[in-house]
């Protein structure tokens, strides 16, 4: 693996010493800079730049709304304020620019969010690197019953190794192909790279530089560290929640209380909440709702 | 393939009566609705739906620009002029809905483009039907020795066959594994289906609807268009370049007028003509031109 | 005001007879087509073409989500099943485009919605008509003494007589100097039109085409009707709520039930109703909200 | 002027000290940081913060294009080649966020360059300062006779005297009335802020904060610094591409080569071109092009 981008990039880290700069500078973030943090069996997220901190939210949110609010709140107070009333654009003051390495399926969830600049490795221009995605045994899950989209039970015993056994061995079959079909020499001219590459499962590893800012950043959290986001993205995005906690942490803070650990309530769940206040009993049926919205509701509000 | 969504939804073109309207109406377009368009070997575009027409350009311009302008030029003279000075957003006031079948290499060099509507087919709900992208002998290239990104001469003869062997039988490979992980019997569970996925190759088919604006679209067939984009996905943006000219013949004709078929000089390319229209014997070497840029250059101006 | 864009546009109406298409139809769409609903005193929303309706959207989710979602759900049942769990994409699939007359401080907000297409009448090549917003006396309030942002009660009596007395002596003294310095005769050239308008107060009218996705404009929708926004913006926002509930019915009610009409809780709010219901009794001081807070949470929950 | 926004935000110079870091430092960015310029008669434009320099250009196009690229080019080299092929994700990998004061009317057309963030300040939440623009004498153009969106000669003596007596008087005036009608006392409530601000004109000045990436503040700059563009944006874009050349030299350089300084031939203008190299007199008439488009071609290619 001697030249990879990835040993390249990574060898990076001891290139960027420290330097002046009359930037704001989030202690927390300086920290995590240029360090890669492992993600499933060959990722991994590496913070490469950032711009602002708390305090910049802050200074973005004066200008809107005049220094009256600093008479009446202290910077916590504001940045909360804004996040109850999805005042968003302050926070879109920040941005961080991750370096990522990660599997195609995954990158193909994560592209969705468009709201993001990137740069991906390029497999017209350059050869791919023999590393797949195989799942850890306690990630192999079955097909659930309940949930056209979800994970089941964990596979295990001879089912198991067996899978395993399959995705390992399609995935160097798949590879050996691609570098056969590659190759020149005195009796073959070698297939052009963006053609050989159209043989290479989606479990294979690519990487890009991706940069956004912080309003769309916690949107990619909150949506892809959701329990019901696949576990391989799922992954990647509580590594940048630990990351963001860091760098902008009552941001954060305010982020986790008002949208990450509320919940939404429908008109109908409203409905309920003031029926049970009044004494009322409310049942799955009784109450209006669908059976996974009841579970959704019992759960949040009803058990312990 | 019974079943399979691609029957479905091509099955809906018969569903789709003609029923009275008072929007704009695009006769060339209308030829055009539900109907798929053969792309690659197993793909299609096919038109969803559309709004505007070139007449709609023309009436969204003259709100911006005023009444006067109707004066001075008539409806094609207007949209040449919005198109030569990149006035851009009565362009933008077209759209249009695709419904597309394509390789999934193609739809991520396709996605790229965000300023777009995406409803892709997921491999987490459904499961993904046995078919793949092979090239036809014809595209089947080898590597450039000029160009990083390119295709050279065509492979012919044994290599051609192993070639085309081997993309065939990695994929069924991938693809009877990924049936076999999904099974389920008394003995096994069966693995879930956003798991067993990760096994097919960039290859396989998958499908979207797609839905942008005109001026969005122009710079789609643009640049996936060009000469050096990847044949395959040039594929897709030739047909939908057919589709363009009859939708909204006269920006169409602008668009190829000032875009297509323009040649854009650098201020080193400026002064490369100045210095020939005095008489003087320009070269690549004289030129100040990169010999990539000298030999375009000579492509558009000099040669016949 | 003879020739005028509004006159113009307006007298478009007649000239877009039925024509067929294979397009889908919204019927209630296709009845507010071309005419102009008046919004405040000289504005106005028309709605110039659209493409989609409640089908398109599901329509759309079925590729997405696959066949499955047939047997398990109707139509209704998919777009709030959509709603429920944000998953915007398919309401994407729906764009319109609306004409709208608006004054320069409703489009200066109204412009923050950035996933929009816009063409304004531009000042810069045309005449601004004489036609300044003057609220009427109902809409006259005062300063709020609890929201920095808002509004209090009205203002009456000779107070207001005079507010309105120099909002309208103001707004055709500014016309009366934009004409006077536009005017040319042998003495004088008349400033450039430019210029000319840097004079006039953001209460003139000007007036756009609008294109935008049924998923941003229940955003736009959403934010713009709610009661912390400014009255003269809301008076646009419920005017296209209306419309929106004749096109797209299923969703706009599935809008309705989880989004305009829900109440969203904080970790706190979670964490009082599970007090109150538990028999606690919590006060605004015990729930550890901010009073502005508690206020919401006792207004959507508590209060008959 | 004591306490107003501007003089509160350009104190905050002082309060940022130098800090390490270990992100890419832009030295001639640094020297930009925080010192407002002077545009306009009041307004500027100040650095607040940065990401990136011409090294991240090249590190994230690295990625993309592989490691090849360097044996082949230098990072000038590939820049170059980056700007030329319109490779324009590797300039979204720097950021810059501006202070920016500026009158209502060249917001106007700046905000219309969607992919950006801003926070604006907000005339519903506290009291516009009383400042309004007025052209300098040798700006004040009357209508150009030729360009229906441009200005002509400049106005002199009685006739320039006159504008700018009005212009100022007009001002004053429409701000005396804000003053008057926010007062409260015994007597009467004050009107709203959102209220009364509607009888500025769009000569007053705003400020916000306005965060974008290096390409789209290229393609900022190229449009509103056009000859085409109104004065008094063209002043903001020309003090920022003075900014961005101290920031990325390399960029800039290649920018100004490929954009700024090149010349965009039509299929037309290719025609010419070769029809003049092979001797042919070619003149307006003889083109094939309109009337402006062989004054800009002749301007480009003929004229000395």
């Amino acid at each position: 693996m001697n030249g990879s981008p990835e040993q390249e990039q990574v060898a990076d880290v001891q290139t960027h010493p420290s330097t002046a700069t009359a930037r704001v500078v989030s202690e927390g973030m300086e920290r995590h800079l240029h360090h890669p943090k492992r993600v499933l069996d060959h990722g991994f997220v590496r913070v490469v730049d950032y711009m602002g901190d708390d305090a910049a939210i802050v200074q973005a949110a004066r200008v809107s709304y005049g220094t009256s609010t600093k008479r009446t709140r202290g910077d916590a107070g504001l940045i909360r304020y804004l996040m109850r009333h999805r005042h968003t654009t302050p926070f879109e003051m920040c941005e961080v620019k991750f370096h990522v390495k990660l599997p195609i399926f995954v990158a193909r969830q994560w592209i969705r969010h468009r709201t993001a600049n990137v740069n991906e490795y390029s497999a017209r221009y350059s050869v791919l690197d023999r590393e797949f995605y195989v799942p850890s045994p306690e990630h192999l899950a079955a097909q659930s019953n309940t949930n056209q989209q979800g994970r089941g039970e964990v596979i295990e015993g001879g089912e198991a190794d067996e899978v395993l056994r399959i995705l390992k061995s399609d995935s160097l079959k798949a590879y050996s192909s691609y570098e056969f079909m590659l190759s020149s020499n005195e009796e073959k001219r070698g297939l052009s790279r963006e053609l050989a590459r159209i043989n290479l499962p989606v479990s294979i590893y690519t990487q890009w530089y991706w940069k956004t800012d912080l309003h769309n950043l916690f949107h990619f959290v909150a949506l892809r560290g959701d329990k019901h986001s696949q576990y391989e993205i799922r992954a990647y995005a509580d590594v940048m929640a630990a990351i963001l906690a860091d760098w902008v942490p009552v941001a954060w803070q305010a982020f986790s209380d008002y949208r990450v650990n509320g919940f939404e309530l429908s008109a109908v769940g409203v409905n309920c909440v003031r029926r049970l206040l009044k004494g009322e009993k409310v049942t799955m049926e009784s109450s209006g709702m669908t059976r996974r919205e009841w579970l959704e509701f019992e759960h949040a509000i009803l058990k312990d």
